[in-house]
């Protein structure tokens, strides 16, 4: 009897295993292994039962029922008779390149934290090389990992009209992504709106081309609607067939997106201002999953991953069934995948996580694919080798050497001052900010004292070097000659640099292409600091234990730098190293005026990404 | 602005219609038409929203918020500030061909009932002509009804390998069906057991080829699980990757489903013995739905259709908001066509109940497609004109006139007496019974005082008029030369026909083939009611009203027919006239020896589908 290896889903695969499932669950061909268990939580009726048996047949759970009811031969069998068994947990909305760890890494990262599948929100290396990305997200799992990846092909490749990346992404890419993998399941999160609602937008056709190709695969069309309140803009968003939401970040919004029929998934940074009065009126949580969207590796070691988010739920009163769920079944269902994940229940993966507390989460044992993964937080395996080949790893392709000129923005001939355009970080207003600057050597000069600097876009895909450049205000080193460059810029992911001298912000820029893309700190004309992202100018392919090691040297670097700081309209820009600057490239709803890399429809790359207007710089 | 009509699913159009509701919501073209209401149920919620209102726009909901607060050109407003709106009702199981009036008489049936959409279990018409079903179930639709047929093309045609019908569909055909309508969502419950888990079954190889397609298209494999009580049995049934059972006849059974990963679908004749527990252990009912399954247009008139179901629930006790959820985004969540139906929700179809008594869920009127279609339980149409085809109206091919020798079973030489095989209506057991019948002139007889019968099945699809006949008990007609015939047999649908004399099964079933299929009775020698199922020998294309007058002329005509009777495994199977004995003829699980009309694998038509094993049916 030959059976697929059960890594990667397809039709054809999917009947032999289902075959052979039903099989072994009549107890007519041996089982793998049985799993005792104390209690095993039903999701899809909220109930504990007592003393169960989990029978396993390959990766895939074929039985369950009362311990010693199963009546097969069995190869192996485990008893943990005082744990809790409760599904391994999902992500319904994860940029797994924000751990900044490779997809083997990652996996032994959150296994040992719950978190058996993730929903791969797919527009960072989309957006890096968008032709190779399904083949980037199946490696890991074709070599073997238990982490289960469903890719959701990102909208936001590119992330506007005004944008170029190394992805383009339509109508027809969608179809055939749907069509070759039954696990790559959605469109995700649709966030350029204005490319959504705008006819004369000039993305509108692309937009819609991916929204009807996952329309006709039966695919999941997953959104992004930060900033929408309005009962007109919500109604709009669920009216051009939008599923769900994680863009929310306060009680009313949740509230007002389940009244208007949209799947609501809930990030812990916002749970302090939603979950509490969510907790006093909803009795129904069936259309609220939690989810982490981004979260470094440094975090995950010193929070959680997919369990922080139910911990910390429970944390806040929610009954621990409730918030397993929340993790489980419901982002399974919405996913459309509850066949394979979201429930211990015969026929989906064998993903187990047996806690030694229920309402502390503690979790003893995670399994997943019917494999004991961990051992308490350790991961056990196993741990896939991948050599990543060269369209991973040499993704950097500014092209040519930068020089300081690249940055120098040019004044009018026999001007003393010049107008100039100014942005902050999360700049979400209807207008930029103007400022008069001075002009030294006939280039306008940046001004510390009112905490002005200057912000460049570097295109690292077509190998042009193309830098476009401006002044932004309330970021960037007040030290001189310091720079601060990375390519890891939300979700073009060009390259960004802040800096006090054009100089120094070549230096760093050139210094990022060299390492194959991560961050670059020049401190005082010097490079002082580096972290090498090698993976798409977005990941590296170590630990986290070693990826930590190696950040938290670089965050003591950049804690002897002066950052200059002004609060702005997001509430988690904060003082000291610009981290988030990464974010503040981001041109979806809210964001109206933004810098992108020169492209064809922005060559100087100032740009209102709601209305398509352009403007200089300086005048 | 050309929009399409919205009526049949299809990708491009999705795309244009969704296109335009989003500018609808933003206030920037025209809607149609304004429903203010006292109160608004959120299905995603659980939760009542006062005052609000819905814009429409052609068949959808563009907006819904505060009543007064949509700030676009509107073409006509209602207001309705008594009444409280909840979505139009669904089915999630039901055969209208049970209804036995044709999809245009249906939805002016059920629409003022609130039952706005309706999946389709697809096995009836299907059997009868596989190749135009799902034409036969779009017709209405594209002549403009407001009733959503969502096709579920069925697992069961044919039935069995042992039997042939006017259909085949495997895996190519199920492809085709999911790949050519957005609309035909699954594939329906799947019944035939032992061609599921049995490798040598005939059938195995057509049953996975539709499963596999179903999966293939990203379609959602319905069950049909009954008798299925051991947990061998319940985990292989979720492990073939069967997501639901609506053959749930005990509260054990329900909870049991649940535990198991099945969506449970629950008909109110078992209501008795499974709601008042159910209330009792239940806290998430996310993964409950109500549904009809079979119901005849006289029982509708009677009872009710969608509402029924989720009335009886309220007066079981269930709260009316969770009775509601079960008859709309529950089913609606699970089928994956939550999208278009199951809440008031922009982008869905604008399917809206009006109730003046939430309790007692009263209906005032009833919104399909933003259409008012019902005062009170009067329909006001739009009742679309069907000049229903050849192909639907001429199905009966018996190809020749029987003759009571058709029906004669025929004695070995010389014998007095011949041992016969008896089954009787519902005969689920292991074994067949046996008695020794006797012979005259050459033939079997019958034998009324042990009320024993005969009974016949005609193939009605190849035109070669082959009878299959045996020995049935505790059934039939007692008054002589009396016979009973019809063309609903499930879910073959060839003719069955049950008699006191083989002279009046002949004229019984010749009479049948005449009037292109339905009932016939010949009492005494002569026909004394008939009913025409002249679309496809299962429904008629007339109203409600009129299906029943006829009706219930038929049940006062078969009043006067002494019946036989002894009670068997079904409860349902009750005293007078046999009209259940058109599910007497089916063979899924958990039937076992049962009579199918002749076929190449089951020459002599007696078999036991569990196993294959065939015999004589008088030695």
């Amino acid at each position: 009897m030959h059976l697929p290896d059960d890594l990667i889903l397809n039709a054809e695969d999917e009947v032999s295993i289902r075959q052979h499932l039903t099989l072994v669950a009549l107890a007519k061909r041996p089982a793998d292994l049985v799993i005792e268990v104390g209690r095993l939580l039903s999701v899809h009726s909220r109930h504990w039962l007592e003393d169960q048996e989990i029978v396993v047949s390959g990766r895939r759970i074929a039985f369950v029922g009362p311990r010693g009811s199963y009546k097969g031969e069995v190869r192996a069998r485990v008893s943990y008779p005082n744990l809790s068994a409760v599904p391994g947990f999902g992500e319904v909305h994860k940029h797994i390149e924000s751990t900044h760890i490779t997809p083997e890494f990652e996996a032994a990262l959150v296994l040992p934290r719950g978190n058996t599948w993730t929903c791969e929100a797919s527009h960072e290396f989309a957006n890096v090389n968008g032709p190779k990305n399904q083949e980037f997200w199946q490696k890991s799992r074709l070599a073997g990992s238990p982490l289960k990846i469903f890719i959701q092909p990102g909208s936001a490749v590119p992330p506007s009209a005004w944008e170029e990346s190394g992805g383009y992404y339509g109508y027809e890419e969608q179809r055939d992504f749907l069509a070759h993998d039954m696990g790559t399941v959605s469109l995700d999160e649709v966030m350029d709106w204005p490319s959504v609602w705008n006819p004369e937008n000039p993305g509108y056709i692309r937009m819609w081309g991916m929204i009807g190709a996952t329309m006709e695969m039966r695919g999941v069309v997953e959104g992004h609607g930060s900033g929408l309140i309005d009962p007109h803009d919500l109604s709009a968003f669920a009216a051009a067939g939008i599923s769900s939401d994680h863009e929310v970040w306060a009680l009313e919004e949740a509230w007002e997106r389940l009244s208007h029929g949209i799947f609501t998934e809930l990030r812990p940074f916002s749970y302090d201002v939603i979950l509490p009065g969510l907790i006093e009126r909803l009795t129904d949580w069936s259309n609220i999953a939690f989810t982490t969207d981004d979260r470094s590796a440094s975090e995950t070691l010193e929070k959680g991953a997919a369990d922080y988010n139910v911990r910390h739920a429970i944390e806040y009163g929610l009954a621990p069934e409730i918030a397993i769920q929340c993790a489980t079944i419901n982002p399974a269902r919405h996913m459309r995948i509850d066949q394979w994940v979201g429930s211990i229940s015969p026929g989906r993966y064998a993903d187990i996580v047996l806690l030694d507390d229920v309402k502390t989460l503690s979790i003893r044992h995670v399994y997943a694919d019917g494999q004991l993964v961990s051992e308490g937080k350790q991961f056990l395996g196993p741990l896939t080798a991948i050599d990543w080949p060269d369209w991973a790893r040499k993704t950097m392709n500014i092209g040519r050497v930068l020089s300081a000129d690249d940055f120098a923005i040019k004044a009018e001939p026999d001007r003393h001052t010049m107008q100039a355009a100014i942005l902050r970080p999360f700049h979400w207003n209807e207008d930029f900010l103007v400022e008069a600057l001075p002009v030294v050597d006939g280039l306008v000069q940046r001004d510390t004292e009112r905490l002005i600097t200057k912000w460049a876009l570097v295109d690292r895909y077509r190998g042009d070097g193309a830098v476009a450049k401006m002044f932004w205000t309330g970021c960037g080193p007040a030290d001189p000659d310091t720079a601060l460059a990375s390519s890891v810029a939300h979700d073009s992911h060009n390259v960004w640099c802040i800096g006090s001298s054009d100089a120094a912000m070549a230096k760093a820029v050139n210094r990022l292409q060299e390492i194959d893309g991560g961050w670059v700190l020049v401190h005082k004309g010097e490079v002082v600091a580096e972290m090498r992202f090698e993976i798409g100018g977005l990941m590296t392919a170590r630990s986290a234990e070693a990826f930590d090691i190696d950040m938290q040297a670089f965050y003591r670097a950049a804690e002897q730098v002066e950052w200059m700081y002004k609060p702005s309209a997001l509430n988690l820009w904060k003082p000291g190293f610009p981290e988030f600057l990464k974010f503040a490239t981001l041109t979806c709803s809210p964001w109206r005026w933004v810098l992108v890399a020169p492209s064809e429809l922005a060559p100087e790359g100032f740009v209102n990404v709601q209305s398509g207007e352009q403007h200089k710089v300086v005048w």
